[in-house]
């Protein structure tokens, strides 16, 4: 992508009413805009990143044996009764009364819907186990907002919920979760803790959190503040009894379904890798993660060498899968560099007519500031190697 | 994917509320399910499809120049009073007074938010043109739920907007977005006729909708019923004089933002192809979005030989990127073959005692029902054919 040609609306001055640093960053480097309180539009360079963490959930997912699914945000009200937690959740519930005089619900999680679905589907131990899961909007009328997408009225789910015909095929599935939770979280670069918790309103007897460590956090893991990013529980019976998900096993018996769920904030993975990892210039995107790879600035762009090679090697790294952003805006060098640290891409590469008079590229890789200078001929080869070890 | 493994709730009889051939066979093929009036979750070969239509989309919106954000659903009703749409589509737009009283819209469209954000970030012509494109959800308390997906109250939209300095770069675009549309559909495999309209609530003065002729169609295309898959519309500057979205033009003139939008239905691409193309035993995907290309057809799965060969044709043509689905279930010939024409994979490889006692593998083509037997070591040459020619 051009930087002239993207939409990338970077800020010199914080927001006034961003208190964490990820909002704060979010909001500076154009990932994002608030629209209203608590609710945010992902700007091109956001959604790119949310798409990365959704790449590697869904990878992870699959590999985990889960099936993917997309159920409606709109849910008839009657499903959460039976449940009991149309009362329960009546003070964050989104709802309204469509024409017909029906109560609806927006899905601040999908217990009810999935295990309405497969008390419909599923009859027989053949049919089971199975894992599904969806990765889509989630509504809440958040009595907070607060810290930009990290407590917002409108977020996206990772909801998986599994059923087994009993608790050690429940023990397995959870256990096979915990681990890709761990893998998933890995691989987007962000540091985590796994502790036990309270399964508070979703019910069942066993729960575990993956708290990101964080400033901002509001809650406490061995006394240092941390945002939730994962919550898995035990559900067993809790919502298999009330909508009548059962099955006939071996014997022919009827039995409740065993239950699970498994629930990943996509949007805080981004802020926590943000809230982790910055500086006062800016964000230091994990290479997993980041909207490009690589940066390649343009320095003196009226100067037709500078243009060339700068454009040559966009389309070189283009060619071999790099995804990169070129910042071949008609600015001053400092604002460029300003802006580069701000949107905090792994590898910057600053082509300048002074650099290129002796053969010479600079190579920066953002979160050491370690600057090198190349021979044109080696920079791709130099890149490569930088990406690989990062 | 093994089908043993996989959630494709096939059934035998139609369900008693589809009227269309869409509704039936995407309930039958186990493709989606009703969850309330006008609402259907997705089950994970239905999303496959959605998925892969929605990848044709975006990679002809990115290749037309427009750049992916994703804005939110809940929408502060003050910037629909601004337009005066609050009151002029309040019968199908759903809305709530959130905790502190104020009023929230759930998007039906999104001109309102865009271009508010527009006139926040855009002040100059040197930031003009753009496109922005999202591929997301949209709600409406719909009169009359009907034909499944293709008319619902929660679906999936791509919504573009362009912003324009004048009317010759809203010329451009619109030509550039409407020949997208055409490659777009063309792609999918889906008929369409392209027809002058009446730009109604959006407002504007020229517009066009994309027609698919289908028997269901409500309204009529030279006679012929047909659904809407699309529409585009030249706005100029309804939106950007209520939000105001102006910018300094070269002279440091203040002047409105001209606009555009081109909207297309996801789920309508999905229901229109499966409309257009089906007979009495199922669905005939095109080979752009079938959820899978392949389908490998077990008859005497018990036999150790067949499954030997099964199993090495689905592990070659996964390696080789084909996406297979492999009915490895211990079913009944008959019932394996209703099923594959119903779920309607455009390639469907039989392997059986009998023809590997001769050496071969039969190839059917869904489409023309011709049927051909391939000796074991040609099998992955002709289906690599099967699929260029289609």
């Amino acid at each position: 992508m051009k930087w002239s040609q993207a939409f990338i609306p970077t800020l010199k001055e914080n927001p006034s009413d961003a208190e964490a640093a990820s909002h704060r960053l979010m909001v500076r480097a154009g990932l994002m805009r608030r629209l209203g309180s608590g609710t945010y539009s992902y700007l091109p360079m956001g959604l790119i990143v949310l798409r990365k963490i959704e790449k590697i959930i869904r990878e992870e997912m699959n590999a985990a044996g889960a099936l993917e699914v997309l159920l409606p945000a709109i849910q008839p009200a009657g499903i959460w009764e039976k449940t009991g937690r149309l009362d329960l959740l009546k003070e964050i519930l989104i709802s309204y009364k469509d024409r017909s005089g029906k109560l609806n619900v927006f899905g601040a999680t999908h217990e009810e819907v999935i295990t309405d679905l497969v008390a419909k589907e599923v009859s027989s131990y053949r049919d089971l186990p199975k894992i599904l899961y969806q990765i889509q909007t989630k509504f809440r009328d958040e009595p907070r907002p607060r810290f930009g997408v990290l407590r917002s009225k409108e977020f996206i789910m990772k909801d998986a919920y599994s059923f087994d015909v009993d608790n050690k095929g429940l023990d397995a599935v959870y256990k096979r979760m915990h681990d890709a939770y761990c893998r998933i979280f890995d691989r987007c670069g962000v540091k985590y803790i796994a502790v036990e918790a309270d399964p508070g309103f979703m019910g069942g007897d066993v729960s575990h959190e993956f708290m990101a460590p964080a400033p901002c956090g509001e809650d406490k893991v061995a006394g240092k503040p941390a945002i939730e990013l994962g919550h898995i529980f035990k559900l067993r019976t809790k919502y298999s009894k009330a909508l009548g998900a059962s099955f006939l096993d071996r014997l022919g018996k009827k039995r409740d379904i065993i239950m699970g769920c498994y629930g990943i904030g996509v949007n805080r993975i981004l802020a926590a890798a943000i809230e982790q990892q910055n500086d006062k210039d800016g964000i230091i995107w994990p290479l997993a993660i980041a909207p490009y790879r690589v940066l390649v600035i343009e320095i003196d762009p009226g100067d037709k060498e500078v243009r060339n090679k700068s454009e040559w090697l966009y389309g070189e790294l283009t060619k071999m899968g790099v995804d990169t952003l070129l910042d071949d805006r008609d600015e001053r060098p400092g604002m460029k560099f300003k802006d580069a640290d701000l949107i905090g891409i792994p590898i910057q590469v600053v082509i300048g007519k002074k650099g290129l008079k002796e053969g010479k590229i600079e190579l920066k890789v953002r979160k050491t500031q370690k600057r090198s200078l190349h021979p044109v001929r080696d920079i791709l080869d130099i890149i490569e190697k930088e990406i690989g070890s990062g």
